[in-house]
């Protein structure tokens, strides 16, 4: 049986706050830099739809906002690659940074807390497994029949796996109904996945930056992603836990995905030709770098610290076999869609580029009967990642999506 | 004293098969999938820009059509990071492919060789040293101080110093003005060099999907097309000649740049979400791949078997260094150029976008009082490579802008 765990709720804790904000005046607007909490679900056991079997399978889950008591005031959010279920608010006031979609999810934000019960769950082989705050089963967690890390042996799972858990979740919390699934990227993958599988269960779909499949580009892309990894000669087949990690690959791999997510736009902005180093002329010596380059560097090295080289391939698999639905036609599973649907895409993407995705996909909903709206709203300099930094920018549509 | 060696010239071969022709028949319109040459002009030693020597260099080159009496019909072809000299024609008259700009380049084509003298020259550190009809000087290259192969010691090079040997070239020829200088991808950067550096000598411009200047995005892709060869343990800080040869992190670095220089369209249109191999699921095992996959492995581990890990280092050194003048300015640079310029971009080009290089540019060269034209004919779906393969499709434009 699924079981929620370690999780007094934000929803408690804001209680507590808005108590201490009546004793000392007039209460706030507040947001979710109050105080957050990762909760757990485990489940005992999970058969991959490859039908594979991961035991003591543990996620990370967060909320905002309060379960009303029909337990109909839901909204999930699925995230991104290299994401979270970190949506919103701080865990410590002192936090440098809210969750990535602070901007929209809060009191009378889009997703408003004061109206709305908002899930945000970790995937199954989450990118960071070393990061403290996220809580996800992969390779690099201990296999109970073997008392060491799964490594390769870690079964392949999906998006439709991704699902699958945090389905497993919903029901545990006795919710029947969502109002909506939201997603950015990765995230909007599960969205599509959630929609086709449970179309009477979800009632709003909102993808961001993302389309209904990997299209065979993505699939190149993502093959090229990973390949730094495996050309790590510690990375030794995924056989690395408790020796020297393929840090170096780890951190190239994730120099392109950071890369591939931004745009010229924004290189031009916040580097423009400058050197790493004054006085260290890139025509100088092989060594010598441009700012863009030693930003890349430091950028990734820091992600790789937390993340795991396993983990990063196991997502490039899940993301190269997405197809909504998990057949083999997309058409099949858009057919299983009902819900409204809201895509949000930036149209300087370079991952999902809108030409390729969200606008051919506007019509085919259409054309199949679905109400779509279409918005690039968040269009700016950063290309696929305004999905992330600029969501607010389509926060009015959003509310009014929400409000149908 | 540069000199040139080993040529009887295309153009003398060339009156051979006409006269062979003749003796069977109607002279058929020649084009240049006749006999084509390899020549080599050598410097004794030559200084680079950054003050390094550089002893015994050798490039290759090849010339279709004839020079003239006044030798002022030339039109020098200048080539993209992966390519060589060979633009037109055949070396064998079996020879699967012609060069690849054998559309535009031969009798009656728009660069007519019954009308100008067609150089194009290999360039220093050029890609693929072992690749018989390629003659190159760089890393690869034995130092006649040691005798020994330069390795990572090899001078930093320029584009600029590209130029200044193909001016070498050019100049042991007697060749005194340039009809045109023309290149596509890292070929434009040259022709925009030469311009900018021989303003009076060279007559026109035709840049092809390229720019004036890396640009900071660009800067930060070279650097991720580089690292798979660093993170090779073959690579050896580039000392590996005489022994195991970092081939699998050059055929990684091979397979960013043919991805980035495509398209989706092209994904799409050659390989679908097909999979690698019949009854191999690539949900099944994570060895299983896609058909996109497969095939960049399968070309870009063909391309690295003639290619050197060292010389595609000191060439993502060359094209992020660049901008127009060599100087720290592409104002400054752009100021010096009076030719007039013909600029083909393609719409989809993913490697020099044109939103960000020659839409731009085409504003700057006019504001400042060059004659302009621009054309997106060559969009089709191969993204960059439009500029090789659908270069006809911009044929007339070039014959009406070689005519003024």
């Amino acid at each position: 049986m699924p079981r929620v765990v370690r999780g007094s709720t934000w929803s408690a804790r804001l209680g507590g706050l808005a108590m201490a904000a009546c004793l000392f005046g007039a209460l706030p607007a507040l947001a979710l830099d109050g105080i957050v909490e990762k909760k757990v679900f485990e489940m005992p056991s999970y058969t991959t739809v490859g039908g594979g079997t991961i035991k003591n399978v543990r996620i990370g889950w967060e909320s905002y906002g309060k379960l009303n008591e029909a337990k109909d005031n839901v909204i999930l959010i699925t995230h991104f690659f290299s994401g979270n279920s970190h949506a919103a608010g701080r865990y410590k006031a002192e936090d440098a940074a809210p969750g990535y979609w602070d901007s929209i999810i809060g009191p009378g934000k889009p997703l408003d807390t004061d109206k709305y019960f908002i899930i945000s769950s970790d995937t199954l082989v989450n990118l960071s497994p070393k990061d403290p705050t996220v809580v996800t089963t992969g390779p690099a967690s201990i296999n109970p029949d073997t008392g060491k890390p799964y490594g390769m042996s870690f079964p392949i799972v999906t998006i439709k796996d991704f699902v699958n858990v945090q389905k497993a979740l919903i029901d545990s919390l006795g919710i029947k109904s969502l109002q909506a699934v939201m997603g950015g990227s990765m995230g909007s993958l599960q969205a599509f996945e959630w929609a086709a599988d449970h179309p009477d269960m979800v009632k709003r779909l909102i993808a961001v930056i993302g389309g209904p499949e990997a299209d065979p580009f993505l699939i190149g892309w993502l093959n090229l992603w990973a390949a730094p990894i495996k050309l790590d000669p510690n990375w030794n087949n995924g056989d690395y836990y408790g020796k020297a990690e393929p840090k170096a690959g780890l951190t190239e791999a994730l120099k392109l995905v950071t890369l591939h997510a931004r745009h010229w736009k924004w290189a031009d902005a916040a580097f423009g030709r400058k050197w790493a180093e004054e006085g260290k002329d890139p025509k100088a010596a092989m060594g010598n770098q441009y700012a863009i380059e030693a930003w890349l560097d430091k950028a990734a090295s820091g992600r790789a610290a937390v993340s795991d080289a396993n983990h990063f391939l196991y997502l490039v698999k899940a993301n190269q076999t997405f197809v909504t639905g998990n057949g083999a036609s997309l058409e099949d599973g858009l057919a299983k869609i009902k819900a409204p649907v809201l895509l949000i895409p930036s149209a300087d993407d370079l991952v999902f580029p809108p030409d390729r995705n969200m606008r051919p996909l506007k019509d085919r909903l259409e054309k199949q009967g679905n109400a779509v709206e279409y918005t690039e709203a968040i269009t700016s300099t950063l290309g696929h990642l305004d999905g992330v930094a600029n969501i607010a920018k389509a926060g009015e549509t959003i509310t009014q999506f929400l409000a149908k």
